[in-house]
Parts: C-alpha cells; structure tokens; sequence
C-alpha cells in the first residue's frame, strides 16, 4: 500500500505515466503514517458521508509537537515582560534573539530545530484544503515572527498566551503598547476555551505532544464526524531527547495511558521518523 | 473611464471579444467607486512598488457598516447574558432569534437589512485577494452564527466583544460554558489592540460608520505602504435612515470632521448607493 501519496501524470498528459510521490518522506510505513493518510483521504473524498467540506477542515498544532522550542522560560516570560514597549519594537527583539540564540546541543538556531516530519503534515494537510494553526501556551508575539517563515502558518493562525495591549499616540503616530498583564494562558482546559474564542469551529483534527494538550485533543475528538488526534512521543534520547511521565518540562502520562482506548495516535519518534531534522545526515 | 470591471471574454478564447462586467453594479459612478477601484488596482499590480503580497491585504469592516444591524439592545446584551449556557445552546437561541425577529420598519428578517453595495464590496476585495474580517462591537458569538452565509466571511474572520467561557464535562462530554464577564469590549480604542490580538498584522484598508471606528481607521492609515479608510454615512432617511452628529448610536462627528484633511472616504448612502437593499424593486 503507498502511503501519503499522489498521483501525478509525467510528461504529456495523454502519455499517462503514473508516478507516486510521497509526501510524508520523512515518516517511516506503519501504522501512525497509514492513519494520517486514511483521515485525509476519508474527509476529502466527495459524495461520501465522512466528506468535510473545506470550510470546516481546521488542524490544530501545539507548538512544541512541532519542534524543539527555544528556551521555555524565554517563551514564558515575554508575556507579561516588556511593559510599555510597543508590538512593532517587540517583534524586531524577538527577530535579534532568534537570529542570534542557538541551541546549547547542536549550536543551530531554533527556527531550525523543527521536526522534518511535522513540517511535511502541515504541508499535506494545507495540500488537501485544512487550515492548520498552531495553538500553544508560548507567547502569541514571539510565535508570530517566525510562524509563516518556519511552519507556513500566517500569525492570524497562531494561537497562543497573550498579554493585555493598550493603544496610544507616540509623536502623533497611533501605536498599540504592552502591559504587564496576562490576558489568556493558552494551556490545558485553557485550550479549547481560546480555540473557540479564536476560530468559532472545533477543530477536526489535534496533533499535540504531552498532558497540556489533553483537553485538546479531548474536545475536538468529542464533536460529530470524523476526528482525529495524534500524540508526538518524545522517546528519541539519541536524535531528540527522551522524556514522558516524571518531565517538569513537557509532562506526558495521563496521555500516553489513555491514548489507546480513545482511538488516538500515538507516534513514536524513534520508530515512526525516519529522519527527525532537515539537517541530518541520513 | 470604467470603474470596478474586469475584461472577460466571451466565446472562445481565439475570438476575443471582450465584455466588462461592473462588479460594483450597485455603486452609482463617482468618486467614491473610484477611489476603491484604484487602490484595489493599485495593490494588487505585480511590480510596482505599490504592490501588496496577498498575505498582507487584510480589510477590516466594521459590521453596522455593512447592515441595519439587529436590536442595539441584544447585541449588547447577549455578551453576558445566558452565563451557563454552552456555546452550542447559545447558538441554536441565535438561529431561532434570527429566523423569528423582524426589522420593525420593513417586517423582513435582520438577515435580509444588510447593504447591497458593501456585500459587492466585500466580494470584490476578495476577488482581489483580500481576506476580509468583520471587526464590530457586538457579541462575537451572535456574529458567527451568520456571518458566512450572509456576508462570506467566516467564523474565524469575525472579531466581536467577547463573554469569557470556561471548558466544562457535562455527561462525560467536553463542552464550553458561558460566564458571567466580559473578556474584550471591542469598540474605539480596543479596535486596533482586538485587530492586533487576533491578526497579528496591521490590515491596508479599513471601513467604518461611526466615531467607534476612528481608531481603527487611524491606525490602519499609519501604516507604511499604500492604506484605504472609508465611512459610509447615513444621510438616507428615505432608503435607510438618517443620522450622525447627535445620534446616540452610531454617532458619526469627528469622523466625518476629520476624514477629507485625512484622505479618507466618505460614502453617502443617498448619493453614491443606487440601491441600498437588495430587495429595492428599481
């Protein structure tokens, strides 16, 4: 069986040469990858009952399922830190932090720490007409930079914690300041209060990576029709690293022990990624 | 000179006869046509330093610039009223508000009072690449419920005022309830800092109808690049009604005082509209 595959005619259309090309590369055949591809072509195919139509096709994405992240304290602290910087001077710092931090293990920039597998469901998902958003408890300014340059999200499709703004006039130029205050915590049963609060639907589809995400993946599996949810497991020392249940960061328990009897995926990065960075060598 | 066409052609290509269809067919021709049709011209001709990417033509409205709107009263209202209610509930009251309430001049449901130049309008932009969001005062909540079928704009391009909510299990079932507090309030000067929260970028073309939509249309005319603001004034007692100076809703004074040194847009209903509704016989 080919998986996460089209077909597309090579040369003149009426030569008629089948090729496949897989559009999931980088995720291993098995039982995960066949899931994914079995969901997309079920709410794509017209004429049948579990067609969805286009509109209503919302993927939602927590951050850190599709990358390793930067500094967690980092992605806490520019919420509520900053207090009377505007958003335009906001994101230029963001930019210099991003263009300059590095992660201590492989001394790459975080807009590169991405996982390879994430990055081509996105892409599949937005070929087969979803609207992918991500939806994280990191800062929704800090996200925004770099959403539509690393994952092909624009910012109205990020959804993340979200500090107090004010407007107010600087040398006659209207501008919209920080505040010191928290306005939304997007995490745990915070989550699908801001999803609808943000896009007005449930999402068909989940995708997320630890016990912060359960509600989630809960609330949209809960709606008619056909539903899907992932988890990302994090069990890969070698190429990741590996952490679950007794993480500070990332805690993954409740998840992993009910996944399987609510019928939702569970991806083992060891065993389902091929190949976890753009930039490895194999 | 022809305002607001494209050049189709008609029969087969190799033949070449070339119709013009007005797209604003309920605009009368004049400076106000003329004004849309160049700045939509103008962003979206490919290099030319005015030239605006896709992503980033986003044009706000204002939602009692494009209808008579429902009862000032409920619109208010419903953004507290019915604590305890889920999302879903609350949205089935809507639909049977909405399938029952009638406008008390004209005895047609509020579905129906909406502005036949502005649903071209919003077509039109479209048609350009725009992705066109309603930004309003009211219930975000009772927006949703009709804006894709009446304006084409979905649940995820309205930004309203904003009741908080809280994920509750009802019977096993996730569901989001209604509290008894306000989140957002979005009018005047909490416009452009909602537009900010939900977007994330600053929109290239703004459209009010009252002194609550000043901000918005001065912070979108401050950005770089080419910016479009427009009023609608209500000067048409006869089609519509007549009001601004010393209404109490919708009160239109500083807007219209400041719009010509600005260079903004002001519309009149009475001259510029051929038709105000779409169920008008001539």
């Amino acid at each position: 069986m080919v998986l996460g595959s089209i077909a597309v005619f090579v040369g003149a259309p009426r030569v008629g040469v089948a090729a496949e090309i897989d559009q999931l590369p980088s995720w291993n055949a098995g039982p995960a990858k066949q899931s994914i591809v079995e969901f997309v072509g079920k709410v794509t195919k017209e004429g049948t009952p579990e067609f969805v139509p286009m509109a209503e096709r919302i993927a939602v994405f927590d951050m850190k399922t599709l990358s390793v992240g930067g500094e967690q304290a980092l992605l806490k602290l520019v919420l509520t830190t900053h207090a009377g910087m505007t958003t335009g001077e906001f994101a230029e710092l963001v930019k210099d932090w991003l263009a300059t931090a590095r992660n201590p293990k492989t001394k790459r920039p975080y807009t590169e720490m991405v996982f390879q597998p994430m990055i081509e469901l996105l892409a599949y998902m937005r070929a087969n007409g979803f609207k992918t958003y991500i939806v994280s408890g990191g800062g929704v300014e800090f996200m925004r930079v770099f959403s539509e340059q690393v994952y092909g999200v624009p910012p109205e499709q990020v959804i993340g914690s979200t500090g107090k703004t004010k407007l107010e006039v600087h040398d006659g130029e209207p501008v919209i300041v920080r505040l010191p205050q928290i306005a939304l915590i997007n995490d745990k049963d915070g989550k699908p209060p801001a999803i609808n609060q943000y896009i007005g639907r449930r999402p068909i589809a989940a995708f997320g990576n630890s016990d912060g995400d359960f509600q989630m993946l809960e609330w949209t599996t809960a709606g008619a029709g056909p539903r899907f949810a992932l988890y990302v497991h994090h069990d890969d020392a070698g190429r990741e690293w590996a952490y679950d249940r007794d993480s500070s960061i990332g805690r993954f328990s409740r998840g992993l022990d009910e996944a399987a009897k609510r019928g939702w995926i569970v991806v083992s990065m060891k065993n389902d990624w091929k190949k976890v960075f753009s930039f490895e060598s194999k």
